[in-house]
């Protein structure tokens, strides 16, 4: 066991019409004017923004409003949210909707809560000191920016797609109806699904600081995704199914599932990112369309993990040696993927890479983390270029 | 699922030698006049508070020292704690200790940050509207108090036990080294281990309301705890085992394990509140004597949630029929409880009670539950009085 802090001080308001403690939970954070903030015209179609509004107009709420969040959000409209915040004295951020909303929201929190340009956060360059308080309204279970540390925002100059972690940025509240995600297509269920799971595998896959109580965690929330996506391929509109990986996905990369270890790999995720820099992929199918060929690279070398996984997560059939029950359990994973639609390769993912942009790929992931990375494996340029090659 | 809020603040620091973190805490969360509230002499012994106290003076915040906090901790130190508070404008309070001195210093936050008595609170007459803030250094695994909403304390006049739950009460850190609880002896250690396991248990022993990944969580932290429970009785230096412990023990009550569920069964608390009201005996311990006596008296009417408890947790062999695998779980729990030295009985609890005495217990545990409580199945007075009986 490695030291650890653990800090999730979100306010969870969880289940049905917990949407309407919407004004109740900003002013207990002592919101006076707030900048709803949104992505893309769904909430507008569902009618979830008018609502939010109303019952911001009922209780007496001042509001602007800023929509345009895109995936991989970018530093462009950050700016934009900066300047409108401090023009109307903004002093809570509310967004309504997935990943992209709140991680842009956050950005815009640590741009009106701190001097010079927000960017400089994103570029290492220095620690933010604050964040203006921020709500959520979650739409999609995927990302957990609910209730997590991170932003992940782009520069539109050179595509820099950059994330930012600080404890200033975790959301005062999260307001999360299971109801909000049942019109999600089954493609962006399955995406949700594997981002949700590869955030608890990312730190699970480590060697050295594990501890029983966090696997067993981690294990059963693996299961218990794996069960529901299955439902939900079946019946998009389970309520239950829904409420468990939307209840999944905060607890999935909130800390929890890594307490006590290294940090966690997190080389599925640096992988994915450099597909997404290239190609237009949803993160969660990226990550599926890598992991079996990172996974079998990387397993001899964390071998009692990849065996755990496959006997307590995968529930294989022990093999005769210890290597064909990490097989398994890589074989028990893919095979579930593909039964909720993800794919397990670029092909299957749509995409056709030459050997030159393989090449790049792995350049830009080597030089992105320094040369080197990896719990599981510590991988270099040449292992991360073999990964992209086996899963062509 | 029922609708839920999840609400954890508290800041984990985790680990060896986080007590060094102590006065850059205080300093995060603005304490700048610090109550350090403690409990018997134990870390006076163990020189815990001296190298608390020397932090403070090398950090340059300035204290007072209030000890004395007993289990089930008296109103009359918190009164005491108030005036000294008010007197020398107390700012921030450091509990140094178990749950006694966490329970006894959330008492005096509410009564420095209220007008009035502050056994209204407790008395259920009225809320508090805020709580002095306040951080934990933990010394012993069990009642969660370090992250918890709650706190119980007792009137010495008429032997009144009352707790109150509040979210201004969560305490803003929790330190939690489990070197400090190393030196806990045997008994002490089985009692926190039974302490943290029910605080669970209570939540899982429901008719309605459970989410899958609950239960996995629930389950997974039961199994933890019973597995290094076992280690600490072969070898109470087990750092690694004296770790998953301690985490269980907070995870087990604040709030994690109920999520989704109907706020649980608490009627094993209940009964043992007056077992201890009556006799000297540890929570712990009379928790365990009580919970076979009353599990056999409920779970037909709780039977797929015993039977759960049984394959998930205890891992028994199914039986031929649900009924006899529920009751192979708790013969296994008890089982179990007798192998780390926890009575299941009365009398192996050291407590001879007379029939009038088990007639005033009901009569009492009935009264302060406003005539019948319970998930599992519905109890009143009567039902009391036969699970007092079979429990002899």
């Amino acid at each position: 066991m490695f030291n650890f802090d653990y800090f999730t001080p979100t306010k969870v308001a969880f289940g049905r019409n917990t949407v309407s403690r919407t004004a109740g939970l900003i002013r207990e954070f002592g919101g006076k004017k707030v900048l709803v903030h949104y992505g893309s015209g769904s909430v507008i179609r569902s009618g979830l923004l008018k609502k939010v509004t109303d019952l911001l107009d009922e209780a007496g709420i001042p509001y602007v409003t800023l929509g345009g969040a895109v995936p991989n959000p970018h530093l462009s409209l950050v700016y934009e949210g900066i300047a409108l915040c401090k023009k109307e004295n903004v002093d809570f951020l509310l967004a309504v909707g997935g990943g992209s909303a709140i991680d842009s929201a956050k950005a815009i929190g640590y741009g009106v809560a701190n001097e010079g340009d927000v960017w400089d956060f994103y570029d290492y360059k220095r620690k933010a000191s604050g964040c203006l308080p921020l709500g959520v309204i979650l739409t999609i279970a995927a990302t957990g920016s609910e209730m997590s540390d991170s932003s992940v925002i782009t520069k539109e100059e050179g595509l820099v797609k950059r994330g930012y972690s600080s404890d200033h940025g975790r959301p005062k509240f999260a307001i999360m109806d299971p109801e909000l995600t049942m019109t999600l297509p089954d493609y962006q269920t399955a995406c949700g699904c594997t981002d949700i799971m590869m955030h608890t595998m990312e730190r699970y896959f480590t060697n050295g600081g594990n501890m029983e109580i966090t696997d067993a965690i981690a294990e059963g929330l693996l299961r218990t995704v794996m069960a529901n996506a299955e439902k939900l391929k079946k019946d998009p509109k389970d309520f239950n199914a829904r409420a468990e990986v939307m209840w999944a996905g905060s607890l999935s990369h909130n800390g929890l599932t890594g307490c006590g270890n290294d940090g966690g790999d997190w080389m599925t995720h640096k992988l994915e990112h450099e597909l997404g820099g290239l190609y237009d992929v949803a993160h969660g199918a990226g990550l599926a369309a890598i992991w079996g060929s990172w996974a079998r690279y990387v397993y001899k070398n964390c071998l009692p993990r990849f065996r755990k996984f496959a006997l307590n997560v995968m529930q294989v059939e022990p093999a005769s040696s210890d290597e064909d029950t990490a097989l398994r359990g890589i074989e028990a994973l893919e095979d579930f993927f593909r039964r909720v639609g993800m794919p397990t390769s670029l092909r299957e993912l749509g995409v056709n890479a030459s050997e030159d942009d393989l090449s790049l790929m792995a350049h830009k992931c080597a030089v992105g983390v320094n040369g080197a990375m990896g719990s599981a494996r510590l991988l270099r340029e040449e292992d991360m270029l073999a990964i992209f090659k086996a899963s062509v």
